[in-house]
């Protein structure tokens, strides 16, 4: 029997700074109309949808950012997103950051019902970058500065979308993506769908080593492929694209299927919906064959992944 | 400054159930020799290299296999690939059936230095397949019944090899290269080279669910080149290729750097060696930037990695 849901990457082209949040909203809301003439009904918007990526810019006043941050979701300017999803039965995902009343920051991530209802909020774990002021770097990435890790683990929930009475639902945002733990987490929880959203530069930022440009978004596609086809699910990659505040964001958005497969791919440098028809039944294969965790799995041998952080070296041979 | 190694994989064609020792040793004999003729410091056999991939087979009783196993390594039989070694100064990596002295049956590999001693060994841990006779498959895979599960965890050791005073040399064997887990303990282990031989079919054999069998040899390099990014290694993967006893093996042995791509690739359905001179200093950039483990992984978040074998099913939404 097969259960079809038809999910649907929403690209966002560039935001600048000099941009407010009703520009990027109408946006979006121009993506859920296209979405709802396609028959999507699960739409995935990037990381920090709302804003431009503003982890690029030091300042010495770390409460510069706070101009960036939600402290409500809804909110005024947010509200016609809920709006739409009710008026056209689609749920949706999006990024944004989440100051909490307590004054906590998170690089956050919500899902959303059709009736426009919050199922699952996730605060991104996996913070790449850096916490202090780096001169030498062409672009700052300060995630670890505007940022606390998030404290709500990997969570999967089940929910009616589109057609379907339940489907599995769970989230992570850009560089949790290339960490085989944040999907295995997932796959022990049956995810079914990873909304997953982005804000990658196209060009190494650091100035630390050398790195073959061309392979950055190979990167990002070979570890979500890896990712769903290790854990027999959809994934839905939604990545910002063009240049923003002089920035080239790399696009290419995708969506992969359980075998690893991309089945659609965004072409452009601007706001672009991607779709696919996916029967959440193909998950059931690789789950009852060759990744039927119960069993395969030896966590047994697994111990290093939790007991230890950083790598170590090996020992060194000695002859006997 | 560069730590150069020239790194080969010595694919095997078929070895036939009638085929003896001496068969598969000879042939491995003469891709050592090719090795030495083209620069090889360190060579991948695949597994199960001395025999044909006898757990295809189901026999009432189980000592029926004990043939195919090894009870000495060296032994009468192999020592000729040690006296190759130490004549050609070339480390290799062998798999082979292990039966132990107590009448323990593992799927071992050793890495055998170029001075022809065994410096690491390895037991298989992710066993395919079934234990119990399946006549509704195709072709059994019975390495359940066959073999214990490993129990020497995924030691990574550093030895001397070619003109390197030392690498920090892994081993994976067939399955294994499909669990991002094993990667991640030989990551967190500095591996800097994995030596991976396999013996896989290139048709589904189970006669469940449907597969498409051109993504079969797609699977093995998609978790090949995620394993050698996300733990910036190189990853050597070996095949057996051809028709053994009627049933096709896959080939398309390849060498993968730890930017996670194919540098070298067989094309025949033969004995055939493919080289690649690493430099093992690349391996830095990935671990000292994205995947500095020690900056940014959360093994907080992963313990569902090691406290839980199967997947569970996630909690169902209640509305609020």
């Amino acid at each position: 029997m097969s259960r079809r849901i038809v999910l649907a990457a929403a690209q966002l082209g560039p935001i600048q700074l000099a941009d407010d949040r009703k520009v990027a909203v109408d946006r979006m809301l121009a993506l859920l109309a296209d979405a709802n003439r396609r028959g999507a009904e699960f739409v995935v918007f990037p990381e920090l949808a709302l804003t431009t990526f503003f982890p690029r810019w030091w300042q010495d006043d770390k409460a510069w950012a706070d101009r960036f941050f939600e402290t409500a979701m809804p909110s005024n300017e947010t509200a016609p997103l809920f709006e739409a999803a009710r008026r056209y039965r689609i749920g949706f995902h999006l990024g944004y950051g989440e100051l909490t009343p307590e004054g906590r920051h998170f690089n956050t991530a919500i899902l959303v019902s059709p009736a426009g209802e919050i199922f699952l909020k996730y605060r991104k774990i996996h913070l790449p970058g850096h916490d202090d002021h780096r001169p030498q770097r062409k672009v700052q990435n300060l995630e670890k500065r505007y940022f606390e890790v998030g404290d709500l683990g990997f969570p999967v929930i089940r929910a009616p979308m589109g057609k379907l009475d339940g489907a599995n639902f769970g989230t992570m945002i850009c560089n949790d993506r290339r960490w085989p733990e944040a999907w295995r987490v997932l796959g022990l929880q049956s995810v079914e769908v990873v909304a997953l959203g982005y804000n990658t530069p196209a060009a190494n930022t650091t100035n630390e080593g050398f790195e073959a440009h061309h392979l950055r978004v190979e990167h990002s596609h070979l570890s979500i492929r890896a990712g769903c086809y290790q854990n027999a699910c959809y994934g839905v990659g939604t990545a910002k694209a063009g240049t923003e505040d002089g920035n080239e964001m790399f696009g290419h958005s995708i969506i992969v299927n359980p075998q690893g497969e991309i089945v659609a791919m965004a072409d452009s440098w601007d706001d672009q919906l991607i779709t696919h028809e996916a029967d959440l039944e193909s998950c059931t294969f690789g789950r009852t064959t060759i990744f039927n965790f119960a069993a395969h799995r030896r966590p047994e041998h697994y111990k290093r992944i939790t007991d230890q952080v950083g790598a170590e070296p090996p020992p060194a041979w000695e002859r006997g």
